[in-house]
């Protein structure tokens, strides 16, 4: 019985909650008490006696010894176990310890447990917390197993805790991070994508800033205690304010929740009853499962979300999935592209506010000039619509020239001339705006030919080629843009870069609805252009040198790569864009753009990152180069434009 | 005329001496001024005129602008080009400037001239020192550079300099240290093979240890301004004994030397004469070339250089040269090999050393006892003899068993005991040690089975194997062995790794005779084993974890992987082995081993370098893993013994 049903799957990515419990050698027995009366999805479960040790084991017990697994493939079928049983390998271990017999110990039953887990098929082991600060040959034994893996992913448990330390220096560093021990362990073991976290959730949280980093890391469950749950007016456990809506967070990011610990609370009905120590003996009580207060309340806060709205509905299937950017100059878009983009009403109704703004500033109110309004790059027409509107709301007279380099599109924009009647206002032109020679010169020149980040798809070059037939003092919409980028933590994008195995695609950069990532700092302008550009040695080639501040209570993180965006001013203080803190609500035309960094950086607070971009233009293309030269140099990405480029 | 003519070269890698010009469009009359007449070998001249700014130059030039070289390939020869000249890049550029025109005029420069160089087909350019501490763009637009360059090398300008905090904390920082700089520019140019470095050598040097990090790097030439030099009682030109000592390095070290400055020493001759003045309009005086006395001094160094033992000579092809190890458990050696560490003398009398204090531990002076002593790993015999020797020497009874897996082998076994009529003393077994049934028990077993890395040809499980055969009170020679391993940079055998474009090669530990490196900090002890060894869960399986420490006056380096020795006890106090302190002298049947990392990691005084070997048993292989946790974590190389593995 997930959190929420048919209607709940909207709400959030996931939608399961589980409940850690202790060893129990009668797997049917601890489901059916768990799960079928209990109400969990699944449980979290040893999988071997805990007192179990390899070197206890006598020699002489020979071939016939058994190992103390908790039942088997017969008792319970392998799609039983799969999709309701996650591992639970033994606590005891320690694979870094001085205690040379415990650590091989550790070594040897590790090893055995996932073989076993492996062999049913599980979908996860929870393996537990590195006891110490140091976990190199724990990470060094799971790197091995991860090598041989099946799907089963590997969760390892680390406390969501970061102590900061009392001081008054502003510099003060922290004194235990747990993200450091992930960290450390995740290299170790080279970013592998079945290696991922379960978050133990403590009663007190780290801050706002430190939470927000695991959101770009692989966490897979969330493991609230108990103890973690405070009491509320009626004696029901509850959680705090920001324990709420870290919990929310987990849903809408495939996290799943798990209950664990024993009663804390008895319910005032619970509490006249004598149910609360009862489970500790398995027995099910008259009540069912004592931690079935945890449960509904975790259900009550999933039934509050808000339903997702339905732009993010459908763009559900798009998250955190990379794209290569459209190469709108060289390749002739498709009809359903088109479709796709036209369906933005916010886009155009902004164009629509500019171009209207343009018409009144230019032409008196009782003037009877007529505006040379000239749309290059019109596609299917939105713009000339908007721009017909933008004549008749302000009662301007507009004569618009369609300049459309794409033959099919061409064909779409006649028909739509006829079934208008515009033919009288409206010239089409099939031609590359760079070549035309125009009759006239234009007042207005409408363009959209942004991408994510702004000029990326070539828009300098082309209204640098179409200012030509721009009047002196035309008017340019948009009149300028600007770049941004923010540095992230990324790590789902980070693998599916790395899974290609080659230089190429970690020196491009992707389309994609970022949603599992952590944003590290505010972000800032790259590269601005603005249009028309009359300077005299005028050039499309920028360099820019950026600084980033991680916040002084996150913590450490680890930058997978830059989230790019842009803002354009379409006319005066008519603005468009994507760059979060001003982006336009409900537009849905740009994702945001990613640049990936071939190897992370690691940075702390009070250490900047120094970031350089470089927009390169060659003969025939134009392409980025990155690179990171603090707190450590890194490869100049994309040398040449040889990964990724953009055709001119 | 090279510095040592035919009887110089087995000195030194290099011997060759040149001289930095200023501007000059007679190229032909540079070259017979500086080399020709001058002595010279080569000299470093400007190729373009250093007043020529390209946004100086009017857009009216038009087609007819010609860029003001030096010389034409009609005026000389491209082969006379490419021995003579190295060309020096415009000094004057500066790529990081926040001047835009001063930059974008410098890349311009930076561009032509290189593509000019590159059209004479010269062996390098000399690129000018970053003017500041941040030399990303510079390094950008090199790294475009190098993705397209022939055979050309670039020699990035460095002063050798390192100013130290005078200060009373220990943990002093460095305010100034230029390998930063080089760093910098090399990581972001990713190691670019074709990237080098050219030292400017000042009058004060750096420390020892300091000086020491460029031994590891890829410099090309050393440039000593004329300041640098001393002047002797008789008021030639000279340099101090560190100075000294670091040019002798250099020509050890494929270190070209450079003079550059203007003459400052006048001799007590050319003092009386009216030379010192003449040579600033480069009108060749009576003297000769003004900067001849310190050419001769440097010719001078270079004659006084002790000639190369005979050893390092025949070792000199194989300098920095990455060998697969052996594996000669699994494959069978040839001939070839067997002959080539038979002539290892100083290994055999150690090995004969050993074997007599054994036996006269072992056997009293009047016993009639027969000792029997098995070789295990025979192969052509060196170990049989030495054994016999031994037992002449000492005077007792031998009976030997040489046991010998490698058929080959057996047959030249079989000849030498015929020859040597050994005949009723030996007997040869043909047969793997791990699986022969010895018809008695040894009291000495002796072995050579060791590798570079000590136990990384598998000599513990084959003496655990043959230790059945040995008494309880039995005697192994060796009786124990130990690896070491210390950090290195090694940026030459890091691009030869790196050539190979996969992962396999950064997971492979290499056979090499080190020669361009720079030992970062004592060897450390890694693995130890014993011989024989009757502990009762014995493994051969390791763990170790390591702590280095670089100097606290060397500055940050970086280590591109370990160098690994080992060590052996053959019996008592008799030793055998090449950890650099304490190495067997002119003995040559092992060179180094080299564990490389994937990613090198910068480290600093203060800031323990914390490393993780592991040597992991499988049912049919040995195989090493590696990482470094601190100061930042890197993947577990090696995993599973995936690209390297010694094979049982």
């Amino acid at each position: 019985m997930p959190l929420g049903d048919k209607v709940g799957w909207e709400k959030s990515e996931s939608r399961y909650c589980g409940v850690e419990t202790e060893f129990n050698e009668d797997i049917p027995q601890l489901l059916s008490y768990n799960i079928s009366s209990g109400g969990f999805d699944f449980v979290v479960a040893p999988l071997m006696d805990p007192t179990y040790r390899p070197s206890l084991v006598g020699k002489d017990t020979g071939r016939s010894f058994v190992l103390p697994f908790a039942g088997s493939d017969l008792v319970l079928s392998p799609s039983q176990w799969s999709s309701h049983v996650v591992g639970k390998i033994s606590s005891w271990i320690d694979l870094d310890s001085e205690d040379e017999t415990l650590r091989k110990d550790s070594e040897t039953t590790l090893n055995q447990e996932i073989a076993w887990a492996n062999h049913l098929s599980l979908q996860a082991c929870l393996l537990p917390c590195p006891k110490g600060a140091s976990c190199a040959n724990y990470a060094r034994c799971v790197n091995q197993i991860l090598q041989g893996l099946n799907s089963m992913q590997l969760w390892l448990r680390i406390p969501l805790m970061k102590t900061e330390q009392d001081s008054m220096d502003e510099n003060s560093s922290n004194l235990i991070d747990s993200w450091e021990l992930w960290n450390s362990f995740r290299l170790l073991c080279e970013h592998h994508s079945q290696l991922a976290i379960a978050l133990d959730v403590l009663s007190s949280l780290p801050s706002v800033n430190s939470l927000g980093r695991w959101f770009g890391e692989s966490v897979r469950a969330a493991i609230i205690h108990t103890d973690s749950f405070l009491t509320n007016a009626r004696g029901y456990p509850c959680l705090s304010k920001r324990h709420q809506k870290l919990v929310t967070g987990f849903f809408d990011h495939s996290v799943q929740v798990v209950i664990c610990g024993k009663l804390v609370h008895s319910s005032p009905k619970a509490s006249s009853n004598v149910v609360a120590n009862n489970f500790d003996n398995n027995v099910e009580s008259v009540q069912g499962h004592p931690l079935r207060l945890y449960l509904d309340y975790v259900g009550f806060l999933f039934q509050k979300m808000d339903p997702l709205p339905e732009q993010e509905r459908f763009e559900l299937g798009y998250r955190d999935f990379l794209q290569s950017p459209l190469q709108p100059l060289m390749d002739n878009l498709e009809a359903q592209t088109y479709e796709t983009f036209e369906k933005d009403s916010v886009k155009y109704i902004q164009y629509q506010r500019a171009i209207s703004k343009a018409l009144l500033d230019r032409v008196p109110d009782e003037s009877s000039i007529t505006t040379v309004l000239m749309v290059v790059g019109a596609g299917r027409g939105p713009l000339v619509r908007a721009s017909l509107q933008a004549a008749e709301e302000t009662g301007r007279k507009l004569k618009v020239y369609a300049v459309e380099k794409n033959p099919n599109a061409v064909v779409t924009l006649h028909s739509l001339v006829k079934l208008e009647g515009w033919e009288d206002i409206v010239t089409i032109i099939s031609c590359d705006m760079r070549h035309w020679d125009a009759p006239e010169k234009a007042d207005i020149l409408v363009s959209e030919l942004l991408g994510s980040f702004g000029d990326n798809e070539l828009s300098p070059e082309c209204l640098d080629g179409a200012q030509r037939f721009l009047k002196q003092d035309g008017i340019s919409i948009p009149s300028s843009y600007t770049s941004f980028i923010q540095p992230v933590t990324a790590s789902k994008l980070y693998n599916d870069v790395k899974s290609h195995k080659d230089l190429v695609h970690f020196e491009t950069a992707y389309v994609v609805k970022l949603h599992n990532i952590a944003r590290l700092a505010p972000s800032q302008p790259v590269f601005t252009f603005t249009h028309p550009n009359y300077t005299s040695k005028r050039s499309n080639q920028r360099y820019k040198k950026l600084q980033f501040e991680i916040a002084n209570d996150a913590g450490s993180a680890l930058v997978h790569g830059f989230a790019g965006y842009f803002d354009a001013t379409l006319y005066k203080d008519v603005h468009l864009g994507i760059e979060p803190s001003t982006a336009t609500p409900n537009m849905f035309s740009w994702f945001a753009i990613f640049f990936p960094l071939r190897t992370p950086v690691c940075i702390q607070p009070g250490s900047p990152l120094e970031v350089h971009f470089w927009r390169c233009c060659g003969a025939s293309k134009v392409w980025y180069e990155w690179s990171v030269t603090s707190p450590s140099p890194t490869a100049v990405h994309n040398s040449n434009g040889r990964s990724y480029w953009v055709g001119l």
